[in-house]
């Protein structure tokens, strides 16, 4: 596993008034449907839905001690296959693997795991995402029709 | 406020295990005291005592919905004027501040504020954390003796 983060991904209840915090404070992003992306450094802050976000990583948002903590980790890889590879190792070191690797909604290849304190890190290869040679993350241009 | 993330806080019950399970996965860091450093692309992925980190923030630790996520982001910049004028920028915006700005533990200067979800943001200046040009952190070598 190389040792970097592709994205950050904030859990929000309302991406809109979520972005107008973020655009406040100065950040500027592309929106995708109901996601906002932010560039920052070699990595992206993501702002999508609690509830999707939960349920896309396998984990019930209960509000419970051990529970969804309402934020992901994602680390990007370059095949599916290293996909399958990390997310085998993570379980081997101890993870909890709440979402098998599996294709997802956006074409791409993911699983998701929580950590022995319950944080949630997704494996991912997005085709769609770039990973540069140091293995930074640098958004596309989305463009007025973006993908889909 | 620059687009960027300077550090990752994961509040972990164990340190010695949370750092074997990263270990496990092939990330080698840096532990001073009871506080483990991964450099990780521009910034640093860390990890905390849980209890510790909730403190730090001013945020109850209560396992309750609206209560700590167990994760915080660090902004660091390069003056206190800027941790001053950012959050207040932020409680403009609609944050809720949780810790005002003041000095630290560890010779630095931070407030630390929730967005309208909750997630929770440290504004920090940290003299012995320096930020390159484009706002990437490097962490310093912290030598056998390490700085305070």
């Amino acid at each position: 596993m190389e040792q970097r983060v592709s994205l950050i991904t904030l859990g929000v209840a309302d991406v809109n008034r979520a972005r107008r915090f973020y655009e406040e404070l100065g950040w500027r992003g592309q929106q995708m449907q109901e996601t906002v992306f932010f560039q920052a450094g070699g990595l992206a802050l993501v702002l999508w839905s609690r509830a999707k976000l939960a349920e896309d990583s396998g984990i019930p948002d209960a509000g419970t001690p051990g529970a969804f903590g309402g934020i992901v980790l994602a680390h990007n890889v370059r095949s599916t296959a290293e996909v399958d590879a990390l997310v085998g190792a993570a379980e081997r070191a101890g993870a909890n693997v709440t979402r098998a690797p599996a294709t997802t909604f956006y074409g791409g290849y993911a699983g998701a795991f929580t950590d022995p304190d319950g944080h949630t890190w997704e494996i991912a290869h997005n085709p769609g995402f770039a990973l540069a040679e140091d293995g930074s993350l640098v958004l596309p241009d989305f463009g007025a029709a973006g993908p889909e």
